[in-house]
């Protein structure tokens, strides 16, 4: 019975937060009774019923079957989510790639595909033809046929306003105050896919949204996501609910300065926290020799990467002292979130969970020195599971959490009255 | 009729969750009838006249007279606070004072009162003596008889176990896994004040409470309060909500790593931004006359920011530098703050208001350089109207949020039944 506190609006609320409310009292305790959802919800019966009939209407709930046989109380019709009818779509543009995740209500994988992909040489608008096409091909797979897509949400590297759609500013892609929204929606219409609603945001701020609900410390309330593509980003959970600050601009740690003085950073300025443990960064020191001109063109970035992870392996002097240096400063930087936001763990993403045996060690001997508060987590930094995927991942998540709000997009199927 | 989501507890909850709600109506649009309560809320008339007479039993609320003539509606009688009822203390330990304020129900000052003390001469122990006497002398001013005190809340430099009221580790008092309020209470039972709730946080948490409820930008959601006094911490403000971080640690600046090397902290390590900006850090720098050894004992500090002030203003060229240089360190360490959190503003409290018309300019500017997202406003750093009182403030103001949360320790006038 969640209501708006000032009265207004009133019914709308209420039944937006009992739709919710019963989602995830189901997604909870599955297979479950009508019965039982209003003892856990603590609503009433009659007001579980007709939910639940809606849900069911919508595809979101169906009927399992009887209660077992030995189960306390009277047997009734079983309830359970139904992850045939819906999908949800994320999609990163990242330097060098993109990925789709489509997942479905229960956040299993329906599908997930990752491309190489040059961002700089394709621009903004370029970028936007190829998001539009790799999406208007994964919408026909025939996986989603039968499905009702709920909406495609796009994680980019940069500064987002999340309510018009906007690119403010994503230094590493090169783009400044770019439409992004609204020109994809354009570019997916004319693939005929003209009423899938379209959401952008930080690529780091749903990364920590899929950690918190795909991830390995999945239900981890305090958690803060490090995105390691080309830049460094920071995606920071409190009490579970993504920080985004005043604006949406939250999160930005890639060009806290972290010394005076330092190498130049792709922003202009010195000192900044990616000229000195950003991937781009390292790689510039520790495999020159791909980089002739000291260029990193986006196709360039996975393979260096591995070529990097393969040297250290093998014991290059040079490669291990790049990747313990970086190491340090990345330690130097985190000690800083860590003392500030005081989370549960840190996880890292990205191309950091390929370089993190070489570059763990020298972090969190810096981070351990630092850090002020008495801890005794030996894991406070953590690799990431999701891999490449987890923005993509956490876009999807973030449509399905839409609807454990009780913001529901999914019309039902019989006729409305 | 907010309620616990999942059913527990529920009528206790639904109770307490609507004499909040009801409170902070009436604190809102005070005086007003319980018709337009009702309406305010989204509750029955006869739910509104239940709980209203329950808070005017309790002494919160008040009836202040039939309505005014003109009004549309039947007249009715009107409510307003009760703000002769209650009283909530704060108090504030720091390096080199000790400040108590009292605040009545719509948060009014009844008494503030500001005292010099040298902590680290005193110890813990001889602190908490020293303390529970102030408290003492306090709760029996004339100005609090006939008064319920609804609790102390007591401030500390350090980071604190809000649970258990245990100062972990507060470096610039040099109190470590202090047992704070458990050996106030006890001292203060001396007193004969044993029936006294205590609750024990963070200087910087408390003084953005009192920034967010009684400073010139109350009510603005996204705040960061910094302190000025011997150390510097932070507190967070999230959409009006303290950010304390998994275990209570968070805000913790004064030893972030702003650069390496640098001059060594009273923590032991270098590059901290206390040793840089901090006004201990200031004062050895700008007026070593007035500190002959290189200490700074509490009961110098006030009197060492008067003289560097005026010796700022009369133009010292060693002084002015001296703050300039302090001024980019602070920015320095802002930038991170403010590309992190994105807050609305930032408020710079303790001495850092008599010094900032020296420190901003270079503050600002730093800043500014490094403040990623597009930002239009002048006025990001703003300085406090709240003087030292800001966290013993924000203590008081706790205590009177906890009740507008329908925590309600006052007990009721008539013989419960």
């Amino acid at each position: 019975m969640a209501r708006d506190t000032e009265g207004r609006n009133g019914q709308h609320m209420v039944r937006a937060g009992n739709l919710g409310l019963i989602l995830r009292a189901v997604r909870r305790h599955a297979p479950c009774s009508r019965a039982e959802v209003a003892a856990a919800t603590g609503l009433t019966k009659s007001t579980v019923s007709s939910i639940v009939a809606e849900l069911v209407d919508r595809g979101l709930l169906r009927e399992a079957g009887a209660a077992a046989e030995g189960r306390v109380g009277r047997p009734g019709v079983m309830l359970e989510m139904d992850d045939s009818s819906i999908a949800a779509i994320g999609l990163e543009v990242n330097v060098d790639y993109l990925t789709i995740v489509a997942l479905d209500l229960v956040e299993q994988e329906l599908f997930s595909r990752h491309a190489d992909f040059d961002a700089r040489s394709a621009g903004p608008e370029g970028s936007v033809r190829q998001m539009a096409a790799l999406l208007a091909r994964s919408l026909t797979d025939p996986l989603l046929a039968e499905r009702t897509v709920l909406g495609i949400g796009i994680a980019v590297p940069g500064l987002i306003d999340p309510v018009t759609g906007i690119v403010r500013y994503a230094p590493n892609l090169r783009w400044r105050d770019f439409r992004l929204g609204e020109l994809l929606s354009a570019a997916l219409a004319e693939h005929g896919l003209d009423d899938v609603p379209v959401f952008v945001d930080n690529d780091a701020n749903l990364g920590v949204v899929a950690e918190h609900r795909c991830g390995h410390l999945a239900g981890t309330p305090g958690l803060i996501y490090i995105t390691g593509e080309v830049g460094i980003g920071a995606g920071v959970l409190v009490d579970g609910v993504p920080l985004r600050g005043s604006s949406g601009y939250g999160g930005e740690i890639g060009h806290m300065p972290v010394t005076r003085g330092g190498p130049r950073c792709g922003c202009g300025r010195q000192g900044c926290l990616e000229a000195l443990a950003g991937i781009a960064a390292i790689l510039r020191r520790a495999t020159p020799d791909l980089l002739p001109d000291g260029s990193l063109p986006g196709d360039a970035v996975a393979r260096a990467v591995r070529v990097a992870a393969e040297r250290a392996e093998a014991g290059d002097a040079h490669v291990l002292r790049v990747l313990r240096e970086s190491g340090e400063w990345l330690g130097h930087g985190l000690a800083i979130l860590v003392n500030l936001l005081d989370p549960r763990a840190v996880v890292l993403g990205g191309y950091f969970v390929q370089l993190a045996p070489w570059l763990l060690p020298a972090c969190e001997a810096v981070l351990r020195d630092h850090i002020v508060a008495p801890r005794q987590d030996a894991d406070l930094v953590q690799t990431s599971v999701l891999g490449l995927s987890a923005a993509a991942r956490g876009a999807a998540a973030t449509l399905v959490n839409d609807l454990d709000q009780g913001r529901i997009p999914v019309p039902g199927r019989r006729p409305s009255s």
